[in-house]
């Protein structure tokens, strides 16, 4: 089995950079065009993607890159690489310093899910899972925690699951950059987190990578109709989940 | 008038690189006592104040020193610096990306109020004000804007004045340390924050940092009677407290 962390590590420094640069010169972020997925697309997360793109084909890691802006690269191989370039991008274009990019390595659909990357691209903190050996974070094996806090995501009011969640006591965190807070609940930093509101609407490229380290480190990521979530390839989709590594917790929660 | 960044900076590298290789080494952080203000001082907040303390004194600037555990280190100056060493302890030691060193520098009550440093110790970036020379971030001017994000902090459910502000629209966050979410307000990354749940329970450390910066912005920082915000030297006492550079949001809060 390939190994890909030194590989996805050397692109997450090179976005990391490039990005925090760009963010110091304090150049102006217009709207490039829409992605591929319906939304805005803004220079800073081109950047990223262009900088990912570029390296996977000069590598020539094994997969077709599913991505933000671009859709599909179609080069011919079985197996996906999903990537978000830029997770976080309101945090990043305003100087609220929480966000990642977040890579991940499947089939057709989430049941296939192998490797999950996700680099925090304010400190360079880096969390990694394969299917079958663990997740690690800065290259040292790591594990889910019980800590008391739930990380949330409100619409204009509370819905009623998200108001279970804050009812249960702890510490309440809305941190704004899906893939890293899942990242922090598969490695021990937070117990839950729930992107469950009404205006909630969560893209497979959002989520894969967290997904795929989540279910490594033996925890849930569950739909609205408290499923298994699985998605596929199709970027325009939209969903909604929670994702805990406590048994427990779920089982209150479902 | 002496400006004290270049210290202050060097005093916040220091601490930061102790804490970080700290939390690296996955010391056990057993709690080492209480701390004058009333409650459990960490290892790491210790690490972060030793470090202050000392530089204060060989640096021999001119203010008596109040802190999380130390309490009042009396050095027979007029003026006070009030320190909270390690802002968001709970983040540093479970992993979440968000803490900081705060320190003011004042009187004996905030209406006194000069200096203003507050350190990310994630990444290093730092926010400094003046009374009169405005605010910098990482060196350069910084300036409020309208981003349309509000920081709120939410007890087992929101209170009428948090749901308010839930119902606002917008982005909300959660982050969990006082100091650096007011500097974010200070400097344009965010439109408010609020500390007025029934939970809240700020401290004159926590928050004298961030109420210079504000202010110093054009900002108001506000206690729970909607009163411009207005501490002294006790550090047992706690409060409540929401704060904006926006006029038309606090009007409409008030």
């Amino acid at each position: 089995m390939t190994s890909y962390y030194n590989n996805l590590e050397s692109i997450g420094k090179e976005a990391m950079e490039a990005l925090n640069s760009m963010l110091d010169r304090e150049v102006r972020f217009d709207v490039t065009g829409m992605g591929a997925d319906g939304t805005a697309t803004k220079v800073p997360d081109k950047i990223c993607e262009d900088i990912l793109i570029n390296r996977v084909k000069e590598l020539d890691l094994p997969f077709n890159i599913i991505s933000e802006e671009v859709g599909m690269v179609e080069r011919g191989y079985r197996d996906y690489m999903l990537v978000d370039p830029l997770d976080g991008t309101y945090n990043a274009l305003n100087g609220i310093p929480f966000y990642s990019i977040s890579i991940a390595t499947m089939g057709v659909e989430f049941k296939t899910l192998n490797t999950g990357f996700i680099m925090n691209l304010v400190n360079g903190d880096t969390y990694y899972s394969e299917k079958g050996h663990g997740v690690r974070k800065n290259g040292k094996a790591a594990f889910p925690s019980r800590t008391g806090s739930y990380i949330i995501n409100i619409g204009s009011q509370p819905d009623p699951f998200t108001s279970r969640i804050i009812k249960m006591g702890g510490r309440r965190r809305i941190l704004g950059c899906a893939s890293l807070e899942m990242a922090l609940v598969a490695t021990g930093s937070a117990d839950l987190v729930s992107y469950m509101s009404p205006e909630s609407r969560i893209r497979n490229i959002d989520v894969a990578a967290g997904t795929a380290m989540i279910r490594e480190a033996g925890g849930e990521v569950l739909d609205s109709d408290h499923m298994p979530l699985n998605m596929g390839l199709d970027v325009t989709l939209r969903g909604k989940f929670y994702a805990s590594c406590n048994k427990d917790l779920l089982e209150e929660l479902r």
